[in-house]
């Protein structure tokens, strides 16, 4: 099914893994309402507490009305473009077919050539997103910062996001394209066609992480 | 005495007018760091508490070499220009007088243009900045919000000013001009000259607002 979006508001769903503070919650759902995003996805959040009220203010109906997923993949299930976040740049043997890292300055321009709900996703406060759930996402964008503390409190990496998209709204209007379960099928299909032809199993991984990062930035 | 700066994070001050949170000093100063910025003036705060410390992280050194004052005034003493904040364009029978309000993607540029110093002064959490600390301020700024909720916490909106000043770093190099309290004695002068010409004493409020206004946008 797709949807069209007249407001970039409607069309963004923030999308928050594990956080492991209440107070995070609500404040990151206040700073929604503040830019008028309403949409909010917890994967494993922790259980509503008296800071996660405190925080929200009058923004508490976000958190209420927020889905509550027990992972990534269903949180992100029905979006066209998927955003990781990431304070400090991943190193590993494996970086060469890692996602280029986008700055966040860069994000209004990039969703403006692709269609379908965006989901933007912000990992836990202390250790981000995994390797994986990364590798599952379209795009990877980060928040230029000193290199001496580049650990952003998750409500303030969100605000700034927020605030970018907010001051460009105008160009963040919809177009069509395919959502994550679309790629994710397709992705399955590639997956199950290389183990068929017999391609060489040792570059099965690299050719998948390749093949997803043109298909994320196509 | 005049300074020269070589980065915009050693030319900018950030001055909180009566925070009442520990918490919030304390995000406050964490987000500076992430920014690179470490100059923190506090007008009448909170005793330090645990809070405090807690949401300052690694930033701690911040909040314990900050200045602390009793006034505005004395905060930004030696400021080539103040920049007051505010959440909520406020509405009175003088607005007509007021200072012009400027979004704060518009501050770099204008900051472009001027030497010295910058102060950049927040108000209180529930109250922001009273009107006479507003008309002691240069330029006043906003961050464009959803109008139905306009109030942004504290630390998010130093988050986010801080991003757009370090977004446009390279254009806020030095040039000299004229100290706060340079034009206090200016504007002290002035006031005196017209209690001496006999000007009309219901005139001179109003006169001395807009001498504040051609001077803070010259």
């Amino acid at each position: 099914m797709r949807q069209r979006f007249d407001k970039v508001s409607d069309r963004v769903k923030i999308v928050l893994v594990e956080p492991k503070k209440g107070g995070n919650v609500g404040s990151v759902a206040r700073v929604m309402m503040n830019f008028g995003f309403s949409e909010l996805a917890l994967v494993n959040p922790p259980y509503p507490d008296d800071e996660m009220k405190m925080f929200a203010m009058h923004a508490w109906d976000i958190v209420e009305k927020a889905n509550v997923y027990s992972s990534l993949e269903d949180a992100v299930m029905e979006c066209g473009v998927v955003v990781a976040t990431t304070g400090v740049v991943p190193k590993s043997e494996k970086e060469h077919v890692r996602h280029p890292i986008y700055t966040i300055d860069q994000l209004p321009s990039i969703l403006k050539g692709v269609g379908g709900k965006v989901g933007i996703v912000f990992g836990r406060e202390d250790n981000g997103l995994t390797s994986e759930e990364i590798g599952m996402c379209d795009i990877v964008i980060t928040i230029p910062t000193s290199s001496d503390y580049p650990s952003m409190n998750l409500s303030h990496a969100v605000a700034i996001t927020l605030y970018e998209l907010s001051r460009n709204a105008s160009s963040l209007v919809e177009r069509t394209s395919s959502t994550f379960e679309d790629r994710k099928l397709f992705f399955e299909r590639v997956y199950s066609l290389l183990l068929d032809v017999d391609y060489p199993p040792h570059k099965i991984d690299k050719t998948m992480l390749v093949l997803r990062r043109v298909i994320g930035r196509a």
